[in-house]
């Protein structure tokens, strides 16, 4: 392959096009037979597979458990709330025929699965010894997508659906915080994002939910991205669906329930978070290979430094580095750099006979930030595991103040609305605004910004609405902001 | 609860109803409310996580990759291969509407994924060093049952499928095979089965297969079960769907393709293998609780008890133990213990206000085998992580050794047709067969049982078929068996 073929739209160029070939090149997707549809490649799949793992630990440490509830739902179940009907009816796909016949009654393929769980929870609880329940499920779920992109809007996707009840409202938004902040700490500490954790506005709550919360970071292009919500239900699906418990004065009281869900979706949150003109940038932490080495030489020489290379692999798989050794022999070195710099490996080591003989290895970066470029570094192979894990603990953390600054420099607090014009234009508004639906109407027709959040960390407020004047809402400033 | 309700119908009056009761007051599963779908709970889906992650290491361990492919297939692929679409047309559901309008084609939701990754292999693959191509899936898969049973027999069920391309068909045959073995391993390591492997004659092949392999283990009623198959598939699929290299002239060749598959129906065989009349028996390496400590007292005693019964935890918790401490108020000790029993676990631990003054805790084992049983046996505190730890190794192979004399006990080489029909209805026969369909089809009619494998290890051996006298095929005597 060219290397022109190789090679990304830049991100100031069109920042979706950039996208589409970092997916594509670095061979995280292809696309589906079925419009809408997404193959993860082992490549994308093993991002997913260390996310889920540190997701899951968080789960259980938190006293929930895993279950699988079926696919296919029938039908009447999803009419049983008013709004969660009214929310999912049009993503909805049907099964009519089974077995070569055609069903009684249509089944629906969950797009979420509040009402199947609800069905089973009002049959698990009887009395107070029975909550809090407790449960988490990772599945695949299906919602119709007229416009797909990779990762964040596919007709199918993977999550884990957290579902609970309890036998007060205080307990269910304890719980709900609690799933909130556990969204938080994976999107900080793992997935090394800037995002912001607050509630949604009533307009943008999840079809059923009293409170939404949500995170949200900030991608590279200035929008933002729903990277993980979570929502009190009060008593809507335990009337709709009968999950009662017996009080103390034996009457059968409703359970208030809640649900979380994190999904694929922040794959490409990951992408667009970190990602340069070169292609991938992989926090260590998600990175199939943290440390890619590429032994350099022809023949004997080739030899030798392959076999040099492999030890030394070795050496630091046992330092818990996942490691992988480029030992394609029909490719050039200069092509294996910049495939691996493309698919986002934190390091690459280099290995020449001349490196060899002086018992080094050239270390490079992935990426540099805050620091004049270090350009390429000798090591001593022998310190190798211990320097590395270090290099990847620094790394991991450069890139959560890149993200953190990337952010701070584009949100801007403004008072007007040219200011908020302009701001909404590059990246975030924080500003005060009125609540009115119709007025929130308004700023995303001519903005296509929209109330991200009210931030859990926002001072206390009140002033004119940014749009129409009218007295504030939210006691505190909005982030407004484009989204995906 | 009375204690009547909590008890389960003995095997030998009623397996099927055995195997029901285990299955719902273990709480491993709930039944769904479509006909066929099963939800399964907590406490049975920690059973498949164990399995799960024990196969998922084995699986990456021999160079497979996992991935994801979409759910919905075009109607259309599963037409291209005609004996797979023959085999899984009756079994198929269909998805004819979506977003509100009806698909101009139907898809139908994966009852198997050799036509999807099929497709994209096409792809994927242009030249030999695209080969072979190792992936794997952990999905959900649905088949149309007319009689689900739970695990065994589900509309949906859990699994992964292995699906591996080749330049040759020594290449593939091999994979084959060590699918095969990679199986074996799990079933007798892991679940302590005492399966059979072996090659399933042309009746019993899946649909699309040049040849399909088994592992088949007895269950406790003398019925077979197939726990897990691997297929080489020849170049069928890949002429169906077009999956070519280029080989060493530069003329497009066929690549050789294999899949195999284990799913949820393995906690199924594994509650059929070791279960008796007071409930399940899971062997240590798949319990989601090895040990539990109920401790004993009331008022004062009981939460001096408990606490220490808490500390002791910590301690086997630390010595890898996965340990749960009861310590649910309302009920009695010996409703504990029942509890527990029925539910399987393998040691629990009393702690009473005695025991714990003369620093020892009551041991009391799951089951006994091959020895006079133990009764409860008092171990000092202090040695309980080694002791218990050894314990446990001991009952795992406890279990196996059980499993496989089972399995001799009720496995018997027959050479007339009267000894052969009484095998079968308490076990499995070893029997010369002609291979004719029609005569393998009159045997089951006779006796409902089939031709479960032609075991690898079995001894070459000719002579006449045990039904119709004509000569013997497959070169060895076959394992007859009724099966799940």
């Amino acid at each position: 392959m060219a290397r022109d073929e190789r090679s990304v739209t830049p991100q100031s160029e069109d920042f979706a096009a950039w996208y589409n070939d970092v997916v594509f090149r670095a061979e995280l997707v292809d696309r589906g037979p079925v419009r809408g549809s997404m193959v993860i490649r082992p490549y994308g799949y093993r991002i997913w597979e260390l996310l889920q793992a540190d997701i899951d630990t968080r789960i259980k440490a938190t006293g929930h458990q895993n279950a699988y509830f079926p696919l296919l739902i029938p039908q009447s179940y999803m009419q049983r709330e008013a709004e969660h009907v009214e929310g999912f009816a049009p993503e909805l796909f049907t099964v009519t025929h089974a077995g070569g016949k055609e069903l009684e009654e249509p089944l629906v393929i969950r797009p979420t699965s509040e009402t199947i769980i609800g069905e089973m929870m009002a049959k698990w609880i009887s009395s107070h010894r029975d909550l809090p329940l407790l449960l988490n499920q990772w599945a695949n779920v299906l919602r119709w997508e007229m416009r797909p992109r990779m990762f964040l809007r596919t007709s199918e996707f993977l999550w884990q659906e957290g579902h609970t009840a309890h036998a007060t409202a205080a307990d269910a938004i304890a719980e709900t915080m609690l799933a909130l902040d556990l969204y938080q700490d994976v999107a900080v500490e793992i997935a090394a994002m800037a995002t912001v954790p607050g509630e949604k506005t009533p307009g943008e709550r999840f079809a059923g939910a009293e409170r939404t919360f949500t995170i949200e970071p900030m991608m590279r292009d200035g929008r933002a991205l729903q990277a993980g919500t979570t929502h009190f239900m009060g008593t809507n699906f335990a009337a709709a669906f009968g999950i009662t418990y017996a009080g103390e004065s034996g009457t059968d009281e409703l359970c208030h329930t809640t649900s979380w869900g994190m999904s694929t979706r922040m794959v490409g949150g990951l992408i667009m978070t970190h990602g340069d003109d070169k292609g991938l940038v992989l926090p260590p932490a998600l990175a199939p290979y943290q440390v890619v080495i590429v032994p350099i030489g022809r023949g004997e020489q080739g030899d030798m430094t392959t076999s040099a290379a492999v030890q030394l692999a070795v050496a630091l798989q046992s330092a818990g580095i996942r490691t992988h050794v480029d030992d394609r022999p029909q490719l050039s070195p200069g092509f294996k750099f910049n495939d691996w710099e493309m698919r986002g490996v934190p390091i690459r080591l280099e290995l020449g006979p001349r490196d060899l003989a002086a018992g080094t290895a050239l270390m490079a970066r992935r990426l540099s930030y805050g620091q004049p470029d270090p350009g390429k570094e000798a090591i001593p192979i022998e310190a190798a595991p211990g320097l590395l894990v270090a290099e990847l603990t620094e790394f991991q953390s450069m890139l959560t103040r890149r993200a953190v600054d990337f952010r701070d420099d584009h949100t801007v607090t403004v008072d007007s609305w040219p200011e908020f014009v302009a701001a909404v234009a590059i990246g975030w508004a924080l500003a005060l605004q009125c609540g009115e639906p119709a007025c929130e109407a308004e700023i995303k027709a001519e903005t296509t910004a929209t109330p991200r959040c009210i931030p859990l960390a926002g001072e206390p407020e009140q002033g004119p609405c940014i749009r129409c004047g009218k007295p504030s809402a939210y006691g505190k400033r909005l982030i407004f902001g484009r989204s995906y």
